[in-house]
């Protein structure tokens, strides 16, 4: 019988996220999750197909995101302009509980070798809906793919910057700092230097 | 009783593309791959750890060539030169049968999302060797792994080029072609355009 769970995805992650870190990603079995969150396997396979994908949770709310602030970016914005602007429009779904449990998402993720090819795997997802979008926008290629690829970047620096406990400042800010700088990087290799 | 099999590698890189174009990736055996190349499973176990890796075969000759030719470029070149230089280095190890079968190659891994994902895994794994290689050089981040993208992209392109059958130009010239392409675009984003 299905029954509706308050906040069920998160208490799963924060779960998979507790049991990766004491006895390691291999070890842990999905109805342990579920156990430690206080719900049933039926649940757990409600909001995830597998193990693994419990901590790429969000990927296709993040690519859909991302796919529609760049279509919603002003008509003459540039390529990077458009980028910055799908960039804001992730900042509306992360939460505190998000940055709380960030580090140790980071670290789980950078111990496993399954969980990095994911992880990588997730990125280019991330990068391929950027770059379609900008194919919308009649950027051409190399330069969409290109533009995309900055995008994610920035995305993936700052998150790791804003999940560090000591940080007081916006996801916004921090991404638009990293992709103004991978932006000068960018006109400099241009430029032969 | 361990025997010497001349060629062994690539007639079973061969033999599974066969069989993975002929019945699909998922309904091919690795006993299977093994009899069509006129080998044992145990031959096939000393060449590739399972199916999956029959696709990435070259994937560490590449990255050490790749850093290898980073490394060797003149002590003034810049990060890009370098990444060019990385890119001749790898020219040497591509055959004429390899661009005999490139073609099967790319249809099958565009067909299967395991070999997909392995494919975008083995990209990153060359940008991180050309980016740690640059690293060595003094090139500051994110200029080096933003370099070595565009390397990466610049190799998967020329690539895709030079297989196809009525190309008659060297993977070389094709390279250089693509990564100045991806030089002026990182220049035109990196001014605003």
């Amino acid at each position: 019988m299905a029954r509706w769970e308050p906040n069920a995805q998160e208490r799963l992650v924060r779960a998979a996220l507790d049991l990766f870190a004491e006895r390691g990603y291999e070890n842990t079995t999905v109805a342990e999750i579920a156990e430690r969150a206080g719900l049933t396997k039926t649940t757990f396979f409600r909001h995830f197909p597998d193990k693994r994908e419990v901590l790429s949770a969000g990927q296709d709310t993040h690519a859909r995101l991302l796919a529609d602030g760049i279509a919603g970016a002003p008509a003459g914005a540039a390529p990077l302009e458009a980028v910055a602007a799908a960039l804001d429009a992730l900042t509306a779904t992360f939460t505190e509980g998000q940055r709380e449990f960030g580090p140790r998402l980071l670290a789980v993720v950078a111990s496993n070798s399954e969980l990095r090819e994911r992880a990588v795997f997730k990125r280019a997802g991330l990068a391929a809906a950027m770059t379609d979008a900008l194919r919308k926008r009649d950027v051409a290629e190399p330069a969409a793919g290109l533009a995309a690829e900055l995008g994610v970047r920035a995305f993936h620096e700052a998150f790791c910057r804003w999940v560090e406990p000591a940080n007081q400042r916006t996801f916004t800010e921090l991404a638009r700092e990293e992709l103004d700088e991978l932006r000068a990087a960018a006109a400099a290799l241009g430029a032969g230097a």
